[in-house]
């Protein structure tokens, strides 16, 4: 694509020769003759100098350089805008491949790809459009929506009910049983029947080898626009609310309600039963014992407010110092004790013992 | 069905209309008519009004409703088994999916079922009622035994030993190489073999895409009636005991032995090659990195004894004040120091210094 | 094979009958007839002598045994190396199963072989005599390396790129997308293209169920000979140094560079952005916040110098007893001041008043 016509379809301004013409994007260290870079930060300036790229999309008022270059006041949004127009995801051609299983009963909209050795189970529906990878599981009775993209190697168990333009990467499994169990009269544990559903509503993407639970009844729900990485656990009834985004390897007990927009970091944990606000951020590792209120931003294990926890690792980094600063103090008090003690002595001895050296109050704070 | 006859099956107290039928279970905020919903709590009795719900299983003692009631001393395991009542597990029908490969001398007992495209490989056994779902695979020489069930996309390796009645999830890889290595005579890393096995005994249940480990030699253990949740890792030569139960994002290192009627919550770690005794509860997000004694319960990373635990947290959270408290002792040991030196001084120059004020003793636990 | 030939093709010193044939390598507590054991620590001698175990690989210079013996300066890579020449890994017969889907224009070399139900994708390229398991899934584009070992249902996206030698368990997934995504001008969240790659080098071997993200531009990246366990999560653009070793349930966020040589501990995360340098070690459920300089040694989360952190844990499970101390010390200080005001008040009442009892200095420090 000519650069000219980048500069007009990103709304940036050009600098520099338009006639030139970019064929890739890549990371400045990788770049090439015909690559448009993106250049963050000027401090990277010298090795754009020192790259091969044919063009740089930059800050608006950041310092001039050799290249043609795009500036942009949000020039990472532009660099996105930038991959969106030059990749365009591949759709497999619609149809089923003849190797893939789809039972009886099935109803495929248009559109619809289904690649190799996928098993669709009766009583399916699968809306226009939608990709369904290579050895893929769809149990039965499940409904899926337009639009959809489920990867390779996804499996969906029986009854799943998904919304459009959702996206599951590989490995992941949707429906699962939850985790419950009971100790019946005679002390033995028995299976809790796991017979629920699993909701994921409209433009939902959940990563790789994530597994979502599906709830002992009723059902476990995943908002529309949330966002998960890979490997999470969402265990059965979590209801996780719109917009809300999930970094990977965290969990999430049962029965737990999630609100909208909230954030949670890498190896997050949250205990069963509870609930968390709207506008909620967990740091990375944090451990949640309680609900949240909407707009808490905790962190630590167990979780707390963010600056009582920053304030609590600045204070026990001071531990080994308070511990030689107590020494002291003991060290100070006791001369003080020795000096105040034997003057009373000496008083006691050379002269009447005046009122004011009370013996039972000095001696009651004493060392034991 | 018949309240009626559900009163007499769950061994529940019918208090209302009999002859009223039910047909599902339902989560309160979802029941509608024909549903039997289940309130644990008398909070719930308003909501339990206002819905739609035909019946309701409550605690014996609990205040009386509008609505035809099975009350029960214990009215969640009743809750249970009705869950058990109303939703018998489907078998598939016996037989091998034509798309499957079963391998020559794979031997299947009767009333096996073996969904589309899954691959048992020679050698393998497995026993009467089990069933195998699509696209699993189950290498050379493995023994399953019977009314298994195994869900789709389940991965076992060669020589895997699995009992009867258990029950593995989707995405769950069963018998891949312990994470082993070694630098020989040159300094290179090179691999230790894992020839082991992995034996999974009676009434085991595996969550989703978990991952066990065969043993370097010998076998990677887990012993009956033991439930494992999703995504817990158990490396190579761990024996889990019975009746254990391990909650998600665990992970067991190597040569680790855990006792029977253990609890570990979610993403807890445990250190290779230490003995975790019986009856052993460690909380979430626990570090273990020394063996544990049968009883224990323990939280924090690393894992100390709850109370311990308990008590460092509450402290912690007082550490910013106790940085005060010590500013503040400080400030009145110094005007103490001040009152008793200035004291002493005055006395020098004004009279004969008594003995008392040993300028040495004071002086000494001055800061410095 | 007899125990002199095996001391011969070991390096190791025979002691005892060297006539004896040995079939299996065996841990102590399963050791039967014609099974070679070996003993690290001379405590487990008891139990080897009451073992049926018909030899024993040891340490040269521990006590003697009634079995024969093969005694090493090494004994434990001794023990690895019997593993290697008793246990060859299995080798499929090369060719191609007839259940596999080979798309047009793939690519395999000589003595590849490809499990039932495999799917490999138009554009492939596979080296030479590398085994792709069974259900295995291969994107388009993707170029695999001579001597890879694919086990039983990994999942390989397009365009991915691997070395030689290179061994991936089951369950893995190797270049779904990364986790990036933007909010837009109207503040919708965008997702950002992915449209890099992984790169995996040489002699890298990965666990089961583990996640490597594809590149949102460039690549992902893991160096020659670095070993990953299971579970671990490996996000976009993450370049992981040569000879690093990772353990289970770990994760490492975007964009962060590791260096050669590193070990991460199970259960360890890692910030977006930072950079690990050579020779680092990161203890089990650390947490690293920020770039650390090669060779060093860090644990606690956030991550800190081990010796900084066994400081601060040993003085947090002192902090009860520090409580007591201030506790005491506040009693003493109390004494103090009561006896020193008294004395003043005394003076002043009886007496005039000497200069040295400066009553603002006193009352300074006082509590509020």
């Amino acid at each position: 694509m000519q650069l000219r016509e980048l500069a007009e379809k990103l709304n940036c301004r050009l600098v520099g020769d338009g006639e030139i013409e970019v064929h890739h994007l890549a990371p400045l260290h990788e770049a090439g003759e015909g690559d448009l870079v993106f250049v963050a930060n000027s401090r990277d300036l010298p090795k754009l100098e020192a790259s091969k790229a044919s063009a740089v999309i930059a800050r608006e008022g950041s310092p001039p350089c050799s290249k043609p270059a795009l500036l942009a006041n949000d020039p990472y949004l532009a660099f996105v805008e930038a991959l969106c127009l030059f990749y365009t995801p591949d759709r497999p051609t619609p149809g089923v491949h003849p190797s893939s299983i789809v039972q009886e009963g099935a109803r495929l909209a248009e559109d619809v790809a289904i690649g190799p050795l996928a098993v669709v189970e009766a009583g399916v529906t699968i809306g226009r459009g939608s990709v369904v990878g290579a050895q893929v599981y769809i149990g039965e009775g499940c409904r899926i929506g337009a639009g959809c993209r489920l990867h390779p190697q996804v499996m969906i168990r029986e009854g799943v009910e998904i919304g459009d333009r959702v996206t599951i990467h590989s490995g992941t499994v949707i429906g699962s049983d939850g985790f419950g169990y009971l100790r019946d009269r005679q002390g033995n544990r028995i299976k809790i029947p796991q017979v629920g559903r699993v909701i994921i509503e409209d433009d939902v993407e959940i990563g790789a080898n994530v597994t979502v639970d599906r709830a002992t009844i009723g059902a476990t729900r995943i908002r529309r626009g949330t966002k998960i990485d890979n490997l999470v656990q969402i265990a059965h009834n979590v209801v996780v609310g719109a917009d809300t985004v999930i970094a990977a390897l965290s969990g999430i007990s049962g029965s737990v309600k999630i609100g909208d927009r909230v954030t949670l970091a890498g190896q997050v944990g949250i205990v069963d039963h509870i609930d968390i606000g709207d506008d909620v951020t967990v740091g990375a590792q944090a451990g949640v014992a309680k609900s949240l209120p909407s707009g808490s931003v905790v962190l630590g294990s167990p979780a707390v407010p963010h600056l009582v926890f920053k304030r609590s690792v600045a204070a026990v980094r001071r531990l080994p110092r308070i511990l030689n600063t107590l020494k002291r103090i003991e060290g100070r008090l006791a001369s003080l004790e020795r000096a105040v003690g034997e003057r009373e002595e000496k008083a006691q001895s050379a002269q009447p013992v005046p009122e004011c050296l009370n013996r039972e109050s000095t001696s009651e704070g004493r060392p034991h």
